[in-house]
């Protein structure tokens, strides 16, 4: 079986998702829409496929899954438009900005029976994965104090910033997936702090750009989250899991990984320079998990409620800040 | 000039102070003091110094400063009974497990003019004292964030604990003067999570086991720390300094530093056992600080408000626990 | 300008090469030409190219260029014939076990203007390519020792022993021409030793498992090749090069970088387990630097002539450890 | 049983010997002697032992062993004598720089049965000393290739040089004791490339300060050493063990560890200056095995035969260099 893409947007995640595509030998990337002509033209070239609207890729009897990296503003409207299609939905992160709208577009899906898998990359990289599966194989013993340091390169401009949610929906979202991911039970309690350390601008819009979080879970155990909107060392991501029997993390990656050591010591290159770089294998295994839940049936994971409960982790963090108290979620 | 030493207690922290002591050119170990005959003779063996009373020691004339490393509970009393005999103190932490008793204590020292150094030993640990450094040396730029990971290789037995004063005090306190010393600037707001995870018995106690703390200051700059009285491989001890310039770090010190490769892959040696292997050159730099400080005036540190800011971050920590709030300070 | 190439020789290596020409943008796989016919339908499906003879490839119009992936005895011959033909030739190495019959195929590439490039294919590894490059920028000032670590994971089969010219011609090769792309000016002097301690079948086949190497240059830079038929921690390759102003070094890549800490220590997963899952990025870039010389005219590199050379190391090698002396070149 | 110590030169390696015996509870430092008083007279007041001439530490009923550290071309001399008057020796490396005189020197200790133990420390190093134990354990099965590097921070003046015999007597020598404490058998044949590249005024001198070395053993083990006499990022001591079943390594050590990242990279500060700083614990270890051997009459390890057969691998690498050959000892 060959599952046939159509792909909505044609932007910078929507190449890398494209690319994954035609790179699988169980897929075919038949059309692409986006509002921008140029960045449509641009893809279908890469890719020998056709430039559809979003209506037609949503009528067509030839397209079996759709991967939606448009605003975000449209996600779940797109999602409950393809569930009803009778489509297999890819969504990049996050289905909405807001928990209630996220529900009723999951409630939908759910109606529906459509099959929806939303775009928490990490699970997917390599190394991250490895950990998990040490975790699995029990190298560790249970988990009970799980450690993630996420930094940006730098910090986005002031217009993505007041369109983003906020850092907690934004960025550390992604921390809270893996949280989850790591730590095999739910966090029921959130506590925060945040502050303006980077970018007076990205305080002036209401907004953090440093983090610090502590999740705990109802059997105690805990996740501390570091994120910051800078690093000039690169994309800083780490995870460090403790559990009973040992420790299991992984490192950050590098492009190049010479070492040169003079009279100031021994110097090794930067890190990548950002998610596109550093999650290059994650977002191919992600689609491919994807496709492969199309194709054998299995459950799409991370689904929909996962997308759900990150994003209610995100607002009990804020509420945390705002009001200095723990949250219990 | 050269500095004589008392030293009261001779158990496993005196032993290693008389060495730090007797090795150093600028001091000599003139006398022991120790409720346990045997203790004191051993010592006094092994160093060829004399076994005196600790009132012998107090009214000497022949001893210019005393090194304080009995039960915690005697440790205030005796800094007023040296700080008023004219002698200079080294007290191992903490000064007293209560707040208000330090203050007390404190009071008498800046009223007798006494030189009070506290043993937070591991400003002095190589490492650490490098990454001070290269703050110091602008090489990160303005401090931000700072993690500390500090995990005992096991919990302690239940007797200890009951006369600990409880994790926060006892071993968090160590963690929240590294917070100090790195962030270089106070911390203003503390939230902690706390939970049983390794010994019930620790909780039977109404104590914990595992830690997660944040720490912020006015400038929100913030610092997470994270403990466990378990650490499968060895005693984990490192630090990490992120700043608008950049990251500075100190891993973890092994006793041997080879490496086997074979089918299952590579594998370093454990981490030290714990303090006393992990610390030795922290120790003795400690002990060098002190002599320093009473052969050229200048003023000791750690001091004693050192030894009662640390603690009233401990007694925030549990509050933070116990009311489920970020306590200010 | 998209070149058009042929395939000859389906095999391992042959698919690796396939891959790279269809994933570059500047190229297109026309056809594919191999002695088993089921290997060359499996590759002609996977990548949608016809399936021709070599002598059609010869003569096609369609076709700017091969690659020659057939058993080492017919390199010289389809060299030969390709150069005649006109096209661009990238031919795995070696050109030929014996160094008149390279030569006298130089020859006739010299005399037919032919582009031809060989298979080094770990000049164009990312990180062995960032050492060179680091030393071309100046970091370690001149160049004065290298030293080359080249395990194999494990001995091949007899069958391939008796075919593969030895351990000099087969392995150390590879490495003889990666301490010519390192060291910036030719050897002069080589002494070997080698022995036999990994199969006993190896040295009965008059082979060796073990070798260690010693080059020199005229202005007296020297490199060290250690190489082995068996390395229990997965394939081993490593470089580094030592100037007058510092140290520049590759190490190890693994395919999954996490650690896992216990009672027993700090734990890394194995290396790759062979070439081929180490140098994927190397193979890409290899064909990649091919297509663009084709499409610029810049000369292809690494040339025949560096073919000859390494052949011709490997042969004094040989003599080095027969005569038990140094050999000149 | 305390051990009573002579102690013969009072230099830079004198010192480091002082400290070691002093700190060691089996042991006592009686006299010192040093052709120059001040020194003598530094190194009395330091240890509060008393100073003595050559002949009265030979003759003295209280003295049971000496430490000679005095100028190379007396330690033979020196040796006969003390064998002579019963004392147990320790003396640093190289008895003598001429194979024959070393010969007759051991034959004198042979015949008085004095106990003689010579100073190559690095078998003490606590990390080699693990790699050798880790062989021993079995942990990387049968031995097969060693790799040792090892390069000074700088060259050291002319004068050194004209009296050192050599960089094959004088550095790699301890190089080539190493390769024989890890290969465990002993090596047969000796190759060995040497050239000027640090220093013209070494060439000069008809030394070299760049050299590598391959040794073979009967059953085909191998080495090779890698010396500079520059290094500009500290003191480079590796060594590297593969044997049939894996891989052990010793890397490098550094005063301090710890890690400063930034847009530039990863750095660690460089390594340990020289000597001193890199083996003091080697020092201190070595002198305990020494003690130990004379109280409890374990054979001292390693022994005059060590230090002979040593001496004789450097001859025999110059020889190679000269002759431009591999040399059969």
């Amino acid at each position: 079986m060959t599952v046939r893409f159509g792909l909505l947007g044609a932007g910078r995640i929507g190449k890398v998702h494209a690319k994954a595509v035609t790179s699988n030998a169980g897929a075919k990337l038949v059309a692409v829409a986006d509002a921008f002509e140029q960045a449509a033209k641009d893809l279908s070239a890469a890719h020998g496929c056709e430039i559809r609207t979003i209506d037609e890729i949503e009528k067509a009897s030839d397209i079996d899954a759709v991967i939606i990296c448009t605003p975000t503003d449209t996600h779940a409207d797109l999602i409950e438009r393809f569930s009803r299609a009778g489509k297999a939905i890819f969504c990049e992160k996050p289905i909405d900005l807001d928990v209630e709208r996220v529900r009723q577009c999951l409630a939908v899906v759910k109606e529906t029976g459509a099959t929806l898998m939303v775009g928490f990359n990490r699970r997917f990289d390599p190394h991250f994965a490895a950990v998990r599966k040490a975790i699995d194989d029990g190298a560790i013993g249970d988990v009970e104090m799980v450690t993630i340091t996420s930094r940006d390169p730098g910090a986005p401009p002031a217009e993505y910033i007041s369109r983003s949610g906020g850092i907690f929906r934004d960025m550390t979202i992604h921390d809270f997936d893996m949280a989850r991911f790591l730590l095999g039970e739910e966090p029921v309690a959130v506590t925060a702090h945040a502050s303006v350390l980077v970018d007076k601008k990205i305080g002036e819009l209401g907004d953090y750009d440093s983090v610090s979080v502590i999740l705990s879970t109802a059997s105690g155990k805990q996740c501390v989250i570091s994120n910051s909107r800078r690093a000039t060392y690169g994309y800083d991501q780490r995870i460090e899991v403790h559990g009973s029997k040992g420790l299991a993390a992984a490192e950050n990656q590098r492009p190049v990984s010479i070492e040169i050591a003079n009279g100031s010591g021994y110097t090794r290159p930067p890190l990548h320079d950002f998610f596109m770089t550093r999650y290059t294998e994650a977002y191919a295994n992600e689609i491919a998990a994807f496709i492969n839940s199309i194709a054998t049936g299995v459950k799409a994971s991370p689904s929909g409620e996962d997308g759900l409960i990150a994003l209610a982790l995100a607002d009990a963090a804020l509420r945390s800040v705002k009001e200095g108290k723990t949250i219990t979620v």
